[in-house]
């Protein structure tokens, strides 16, 4: 049961926001999906979009200017909120901007009290994906990107999950999230102290032992203020090297870690799923 | 002297924020710009953006998805802030939304207590205008537009300043303030009683004095909420067909009052206006 929240027609196609109980998640929750021309006579292979800290489903919906390609290219956005919601759901004791609401980091919490709520990696894999292709017209084609928090988690689903996604593409994403402090912080806190656990969620570390991978498209502007400490590129680099896969990481100079970032190159990653999504 | 507030790399160019002491509103103002790769060694033509109720100037920035086809046809954005701001500038009794802060109506008040800041007539024409030209790379070739509000005031100093403006568009513009409740409340706060005043500052009117207009596109969507009490495009429709001007009014099935729509028509207008900026 999916329930429309509202609809806004854009670039010939429809802005919609659904409401749903999420039976992973336990709790109500809010996502938006960009439906393109196309999809009110055939079906539509689906762009998951995987947002920031502090984000919701609104900031890339609103910001990215994506539906200007995905209407051209007959491709459907599916853009999730961040963490679990409501009143029932535990937020961070300081209401900190990097852990709790807002900050989920796409992992399914063992410990207490995020267990209970905290399951974004299953929610966006399984539930709401098995949700939209039941009620939206979408075909089976899928790929995944996301921003930074959603970019590390576009990354770790994707590999993870190399039957379900065609395609992987990430801005200025936390490649080694079990080496910086983002990470070690929403790590220690969702998943505990068992390093072992932290590696099936970082791109860098699941490279390394998989070997293999999606196509995959990366971009980091250089002005990135997090980019040395957070994000840390160079070694989601020194792994794609040292497995030999292919992929391809773009560094832009002078850009910053904002969504106009993110607005210069969505034409670039739309137009690289397109490819896979054929 | 002008300040800058921020600058993020955008499309190859540069989205900036700058700050200002307005001695025409008496106020701090704030302004965004968005100066195309071609500013960094010529001077470009610029288009004004005035926004619309609530807004400030970061909506139209950071929503409508501009900057890309400013960015090939090297145009400036010049988008202020819908208002006087601070904390002495009066703002509507009951803080409304359609009066007071975030709700200049781009006139020169001549009522107390709005006659000390709320000159936005002014600020735009002739303040605002001249700083840009005096601090950025900027070229005397303009041409101005805006959203419902703002739409209205584009509209009301392109008819009244054709020296000024080389093109004119809006989407969704309140054409005939004074026959709408928004302009009633507006223009009796701001301009008084005497209905004289008011004929200064709406479309449909000065159309049917001037019988001359800049070259001019107004888009609307048939699904806006306020398009029959407020908008009234059918009234500016008949000023100009009485008139004999030619200009482009398109209706848009479907399309709403949001930023949606505006992103999904946005690149129209600027190719529009780029044909008569040169």
């Amino acid at each position: 049961m999916i329930n429309k929240v509202s609809e806004t027609k854009a670039f010939g196609g429809r802005q919609i926001r659904f409401e749903h109980q999420s039976t992973t998640l336990n709790c109500t929750m809010q996502f938006s999906v960009y439906l393109p021309p196309q999809a009110e006579h055939q079906s539509v292979p689906a762009l998951y979009w995987l947002s920031g800290l502090t984000c919701t489903d609104e900031n890339f919906s609103s910001k990215a200017g994506a539906q200007r390609i995905a209407a051209e290219l007959g491709i459907a956005l599916i853009i999730p909120d961040t963490s679990p919601r409501g009143d029932d759901v535990p937020d961070d004791s300081e209401q900190a901007y990097d852990f709790g609401l807002g900050a989920g980091f796409y992992v399914n919490a063992t410990q207490q009290p995020w267990a209970k709520h905290y399951h974004m990696y299953d929610y966006v894999v399984t539930e709401l994906r098995e949700l939209v292709e039941q009620h939206l017209p979408l075909n089976h084609n899928r790929s995944i990107s996301g921003h930074s928090m959603g970019g590390h988690g576009a990354l770790v689903m994707a590999l993870r999950n190399q039957n379900l996604y065609a395609s992987v593409s990430a801005f200025a994403p936390i490649c080694h999230p079990t080496a910086c402090p983002w990470g070690h912080k929403a790590f220690s806190g969702y998943l505990g102290d068992d390093r072992s656990e932290w590696l099936e969620y970082d791109a860098t570390e699941l490279l390394l032992k998989l070997k293999s991978a999606p196509p995959m498209l990366v971009s980091q502007g250089e002005a990135d203020n997090f980019l040395a400490e957070q994000l840390r590129p160079d070694d989601l680099d020194a792994a794609i090297q040292k497995t030999g896969i292919t992929a391809q990481i773009e560094r832009h100079q002078g850009y910053d870690h904002s969504y106009y970032f993110i607005a210069s190159f969505i034409e670039q990653h739309l137009r690289f799923h397109a490819q896979h999504l054929r």
